[in-house]
């Protein structure tokens, strides 16, 4: 081909296609050409921030120790903070200490106001805010990396839900080799927490990559993971519905008045006629953390011949007082009948210093009163997603044994 | 049940509750219980920013007209930033001039710092930038929005790519109703510029929501889009793969070298033997912008029996000089052998501004030259994600007719 045709100067083209986006970068973000986070080799951690002009840059995050911070109902861990060092350049610099393996989120605080890192593109939304990650592997969080073994498909899906009357959107897991092969597969419907939605798994929570390495690990069995939106006012998380764009709450209208618990057959209805799923009871699972727990606790009662295994992460437990719901009526004669049914596990976990830890513990100790068996896990820290990943990956391998 | 075996006081939960992420709000991001990007009815838009010691707020954004900026070689389009005004609370605001319909997005630059929206947390990632995103509603961008309509679905899939010797991650959209029927599709295969990945024609370039849309709507016929990932030393996006968290680059190795176009066949043949597809050349089409219609130029060509649409979006025509590959060898012949084969459409959209404008008026000469048909869409402004969506917008509806 005549070449002639084509630009005469590649060289010039590569630099102004360069150029291009750190351009775009120079007046959208100051086109920081540093590196921060900088995981070092003894796991450390090193965070970078160009401010020439600021006077005091600091670090926050959840690898830091926690501060008591004072409210008006009590005292309360909030994350800590660090000051960075400044050189000769205007980079501001700090180093954290050797920390243990674990997925971290952190944010800068420059002059007093609060900024993601805009060299670290990696973010997480909580609700309405948005943090940057990190992971240090060597121990529990190589489990929520992307290694390098079969993966299973996320996919996003809308189903039709005739009791709320709406096209609902929800994320569906499957497994590696479900696509290609004839297998049928046990379920795990996993359910979020107040503020999340059918992202919140999968973002926060690492689930497909906690599936992807336990599954082949052998430790778990392969099966779909089903996460819904358990805010029945919404047909997707905020952004990804037909509410556009607006900024997302943490009490989101009739999440616990049990609206969603009897709704939930048309999800399981919607799975089981669009997977190839074992439709029993010994193949179903379903869990929650927090406001999901409590949905987990309701569900699995309500509906007392659909699951072998139930999983309370952090549950809310507490009945939505204002609220009268069939759902939530006679609860210990169904939680009776689920437990006569019979059941292969009944998972709580809970965090030593969670606030909702002693509704925890008088649930227990109701369970105990009627003989319902359960297997406690209590775990350090409080009410937060280092727990539900954790508590996600000691589930799912005592699943469908 | 016995509700003393519950919390007590359910009011001082939920105010516990509500104060949680509140709090970690707070602590992470100053707590901004304010609202901003506010789209006002006439379409202009608020801009708001609580920043009580900050002397000077902008706002920067493809919002704004843009100016001049001088580089080494030459004068380029910058987008432009207009000041913030403090009132007594400490909230610096800015309304725009009324907005045309579109997809826009901004940053705010705090004594000239970049920072994103605290109250926004709809962002988008283009290579290592993230920017805030909002809509203005009522014209061409109400195709970029999540409407009441049948939804497809949008699936994180990998396929093994005996060629490149790995497996790779892909993204796949597959019309309302592929999962619950019975029907073959048409496949459209979607190629993403320098610096993207299998993320950016979903993200920057709403592409489920235009599919959604446009089926919907009757103008293109339900077909199913495949957004492959062209860096060939990668296995998924940034973040996605087994290389974990790093820094995006623009320039990434061995994107034009031949080696993708060379083993494009083994995600045709993953999507063949994975989907329920039509396996013709009638229902084939290929279109890229940048870098992608760069590959979707030679790969059409290199397959010769392939496609009958291609798309080339704002196409980044040249041949990598430093490269002899066979795929870039015999260039006039193969495209011959793509004319004699037939096609239906061969679609080349250009920005008038674009930086590549001479390099597609020089390959339109070519084309004329030859005798190679093709339509020709010339559109405002450069080489930008707006008119990607646009170019995608009116090529779907020519294909598959």
């Amino acid at each position: 081909m005549n070449m002639k045709l084509f630009f005469k100067n590649l060289f010039l083209i590569l630099i102004i296609m360069t150029s291009l986006p750190t351009m775009a970068q120079q007046s959208l973000f100051g086109g920081q050409q540093i590196i921060s986070p900088e995981i070092n080799s003894d796991n450390t951690v090193t965070f970078r921030f160009f401010a020439p002009n600021a006077d005091t840059v600091k670090v926050t995050g959840d690898f830091l120790p926690t501060v008591k911070m004072k409210m008006q109902w009590g005292t309360f861990d909030a994350p800590g903070n660090a000051l960075l060092s400044k050189d000769d350049q205007g980079i501001w610099s700090y180093t954290s200490e050797v920390l243990s393996s674990e997925l971290y989120n952190y944010a800068f605080i420059v002059d007093g106001l609060n900024t993601t890192d805009p060299n670290n593109p990696f973010l997480v939304r909580d609700v309405a805010s948005v943090m940057n990650i990190f992971i240090i592997g060597g121990g529990l969080a190589d489990n929520y990396k992307v290694n390098d073994i079969p993966h299973g498909t996320v996919a996003k899906r809308w189903y039709d839900s005739p009791g709320l009357e709406m096209d609902r959107r929800l994320t569906v897991y499957t497994p590696p080799g479900y696509e290609s092969g004839k297998e049928k597969y046990p379920v795990l419907y996993l359910l979020h927490g107040a503020g999340g939605d059918e992202e919140a798994w999968m973002t926060l929570g690492r689930t497909a990559q906690i599936m992807d390495n336990l599954i082949a690990q052998g430790k778990a069995k392969p099966m779909i993971v089903v996460m819904p939106n358990g805010n029945v006012i919404q047909d997707a998380a905020p952004g990804e519905g037909h509410e556009g764009f607006y900024k997302p709450q943490f009490m989101v209208p009739k999440t616990m008045d049990g609206t969603y618990e009897a709704n939930f057959k048309d999800i399981i209805n919607f799975i089981e006629s669009n997977y190839r799923i074992k439709a029993d009871k010994a193949n179903r699972a379903i869990a929650g953390l927090s406001m999901g727990g409590f949905h987990s606790l309701h569900i699995s009662r309500y509906y007392p011949k659909m699951f072998d295994y139930v999983g309370l992460f952090s549950a809310a437990i507490l009945p939505n007082q204002n609220v009268s719901n069939p759902v939530y009526e006679d609860i210990d004669g169904t939680l009776k009948k689920q437990m006569e049914n019979g059941y292969e596990l009944y998972w709580i976990g809970m965090g030593k210093t969670d606030f909702l830890y002693n509704g925890c513990v008088e649930y227990r100790a109701k369970l105990d009163k009627m003989g319902m068996k359960y297997t406690y896990r209590e775990s350090e820290g409080g009410h937060i997603w280092r727990n539900w990943r954790i508590y996600l990956s000691e589930f799912t391998p005592l699943l469908f044994k």
